[in-house]
């Protein structure tokens, strides 16, 4: 069946493509397309041509459209099947007309979201892997996230899968050899070879796994949350980030009971700040109930900027009270510390003269070193810094607008600290699910080999993990409906 | 130049078009253009070809997107120079970098709204009105609208201008063939052929000024106001026929204050309803400037909806006074109808017994008829009824939707009634404006030729003439202001 369907984005503009892909594209086109020159007509046409001419109404003979038609002969399209592309003015109503007349005279039926996309797949144009790539490169929106979207396109995820596919091959062949002498009940004196490469396929499936919440974080945005005791100018800094007034500042201790969310993009990268409620001892129950809530984000967070107010560095006995409390703030949070980069950072140093920041910030820094806080790292490398350096602990005057560029290019940093270059990063919930069976059926062959469980058994669980790859990629059979619900989400006309 | 911008609409879509025009789009598109085949440079490309191929990013060697050319060498292409459009997939981030690559690192400049196009009209592939009408075609969302502008970029106004311009040189050689003989001081004794010629031309040039008061409604609706007394339904009818609520209904008489205006499309073409303050004495100050109003909008309608409440013909005293206040409203909205048509429409038939309505309707008509009153014009044809046939007075149920199917057929062809077929519209208030000033140039020729002017004046006032037809074709020199003008409307990318 030929389909077709509006390309370019929905609106009027200068021009709009309507996209037709089946075994009938070019006579359908033909029905209702004249060429400007007579010796033009598409049927004669070569592959990857553009034809000029006018789109008109069979049933009436009124023109429609001046237009230029572009001819993809199968298999050298988009889908594998013959495709017209036809370029007509951008106006809502040509548009529509146009589809109309493919559809009312041309035997043409409207394609369905990604359904173009779904016939490259069926027609081996692409994998499973790399045609979900296409519907997340539309949708990407800053570098990061498209140029995830762009390897998974071209392969990226496939090749990695590819790799382990043949390491499980050779398991599977080295498990069938063993089977092949299980008859004269000779078990093999040392599964070691085979239960290294299990432990080792693994790993790498483990790997990909854990790079998913990279990958989420790349698409919906880092999680930064920036926490400190109340009244540190948390909420002030986050405006400043967002330059805008999304969160109510005021004087008032424990302003900010809601955690609000938004997102900048830095360099190209999608941040998510969360702000938090201040952490304190406090008998008000909502308060508290902010406070938990800021323990929960600070669990998902990747980057924690933790402020510190700087005027309690005025003098030594304030020093040393901002100590104490600095220390219990750090043994409420340390709790839900994983990997999270933590960040520290004075704020309001403008009003506090220079020399005595100066003077009392060594204390500071001393005692959080002896209550071994991770130093900050903002080396360009990404480096602990030197020793004796707190990382140029950093110091800030978010009212003022005071150091945030430098806050800014730390974040940058610490923002490519979580993505490893070249890395493969998995960015589809369908493939985390499937590492995820992956890895379980692969704790079953380890626990086979181990328990020296037979041959046979052992395979079993060994083909549930190229089931559970080839299903990523699209090469065992896929369910109707797990198709339908892979290309739902795109958009039509691709 | 070299000029780039998106043609497409902006916004998240299956494909995006950036186009690329000028001496330079082909070595410039060249610089970030990777063909799939090494031996599909673009370079050496033919034109009306599509290659395959990757954006790459000259200065990284990162890929931006996999995309497919189009490739346009001048002067075959939109407009005349060497054009190239890169279709890529539409992500926003996509078709943003695509254009900063193109002028960050290709030396082309972003276009303006209208260049392309503007270009296309500077190398002669379209005169200045088929260029006005590539906008007009864009913004056209009706079939009435889309017919008039398609026509127009196809050279409708351009050829019947062409043959005022034949017609005009024709007037012109005649007058020169005069001057030649007037140094003998002869004066042709008949100036009949010149005046009459001069007449004719000025009677098609009104013609074509009228024809923008049609143009003007097919593009912004043919107005259609519904007038009656107060508390027959209009704003019921108004609502039916919008399919919503926009204009209070009660019960109160002179609800309707406000001129309240909304347009629907009737099979392709735009009707723009004006509702209506009830025709009445009243004492209300606000009410009267309502219906003040109401004699406003009926001057500027061209098709006149006038309810009448049919329970009035329940009986005979009411039928009799219907009448009177029938031909009162005549008598008051008499003096502002010109050419409008006039649909007269019994309103609330559900109210009143069939039989009684059908006794008392011939009453009504034949008052109606002694008036003077123009029969409606319901036939297929558009022409006037058979004698003793009201043309199918109208009969309807605004609140239960009864007649409405009838009441709209009867409204698309007495839209129709306005527009001739095949006639050339004129919908461009540039190309209107020309128009009088044509005629006004033309009436001091005719004045001239009456009262025996000399030849060369009559010649001065003749070019005047031929200027401002040439101004619409853009064929006299275009000041930059007015081409800016022009342009400025357009959508940038066409």
């Amino acid at each position: 069946m030929t389909i077709c369907a509006l390309s370019t984005p929905s609106g009027m503009g200068g021009i709009a493509v309507v996209r037709i892909s089946g075994p009938d594209a070019i006579s359908a086109c033909a029905r209702i397309f004249r060429p400007h020159k007579s010796d033009h007509s598409l049927d004669h046409r070569k592959t990857h041509t553009l034809t000029f001419g006018w789109i008109v109404n069979p049933a009436t003979g009124e023109e429609l459209d001046e237009v230029v038609v572009s001819l993809f002969r199968a298999p050298h399209s988009y889908t594998g099947e013959d495709v017209v592309e036809i370029t007509c003015h951008g106006s809502l109503y040509i548009q529509q007309e146009l589809l109309h007349l493919l559809i009312g005279q041309c035997g043409v039926r409207m394609a369905e979201g990604g359904e173009f996309t779904r016939r490259a797949f069926a027609n081996g144009r692409m994998d499973l892997s790399q045609a979900e790539a296409v519907a997340d490169l539309i949708a990407s929106q800053n570098a990061a996230a498209h140029r995830l979207a762009f390897s998974q396109m071209k392969g990226s995820v496939s090749q990695k899968l590819d790799g382990l596919h043949d390491q499980l091959l050779r398991l599977s062949s080295l498990l069938e050899l063993e089977l092949d002498f299980s008859e004269e009940d000779v078990e093999f004196a040392d599964r070691t070879e085979l239960l290294d490469t299990a432990r080792q396929i693994d790993a790498e499936v483990v790997h990909l796994s854990d790079t998913f919440r990279t990958g989420q974080a790349i698409r919906n945005g880092i999680p930064v949350a920036i926490i400190g005791e109340t009244n540190v100018g948390k909420s002030t800094l986050l405006n400043q980030l967002l330059g805008d007034e999304r969160a109510i500042v005021s004087d008032v201790h424990g302003t900010t009971r809601d955690v609000i969310e938004d997102t900048i993009l830095l360099d190209g990268q999608l941040i998510r700040f969360i702000d938090t409620a201040g952490i304190r001892d406090t008998s008000d129950r909502v308060e508290t109930m902010g406070i938990e809530r800021t323990y929960q984000r600070l669990e998902r967070a990747q980057i924690v900027l933790w402020l510190i107010d700087g005027t309690r560095l005025a003098d030594a006995d304030s020093t040393q009270r901002c100590i104490h409390d600095t220390l219990d703030v750090y043994r409420r949070i340390v709790p839900y510390l994983r990997d999270q980069q933590l960040l520290l950072v004075i704020n309001k140093i403008d009003l506090i003269p220079s020399d005595t920041l100066h003077a009392n910030l060594p204390l500071l820094q001393h005692a959080l070193d002896e209550a071994g806080l991770p130093p900050n790292q903002t080396d360009e490398a990404g480096l602990p810094p030197r020793q004796g350096d707190r990382g140029g602990l950093l110091l800030l005057s978010a009212k003022h607008s005071q150091g945030l560029d430098q806050l800014r290019k730390v974040l940058v940093r610490a923002t490519r600290l979580q993505q490893a270059q070249g890395d493969v990063i998995l960015t589809n919930q369908r493939h985390y699910e499937a590492m995820q069976e992956a890895h379980q059926a692969l704790l079953h062959v380890i626990d086979g080999l181990q328990s020296h469980l037979s041959g046979d058994l052992v395979a079993e669980d060994l083909h549930a993990v190229i089931d559970a790859l080839n299903s990523v990629l699209g090469r065992s059979i896929t369910s109707q409906d797990t198709l339908n619900n892979i290309f739902k989400n795109f958009c039509v006309g691709k």
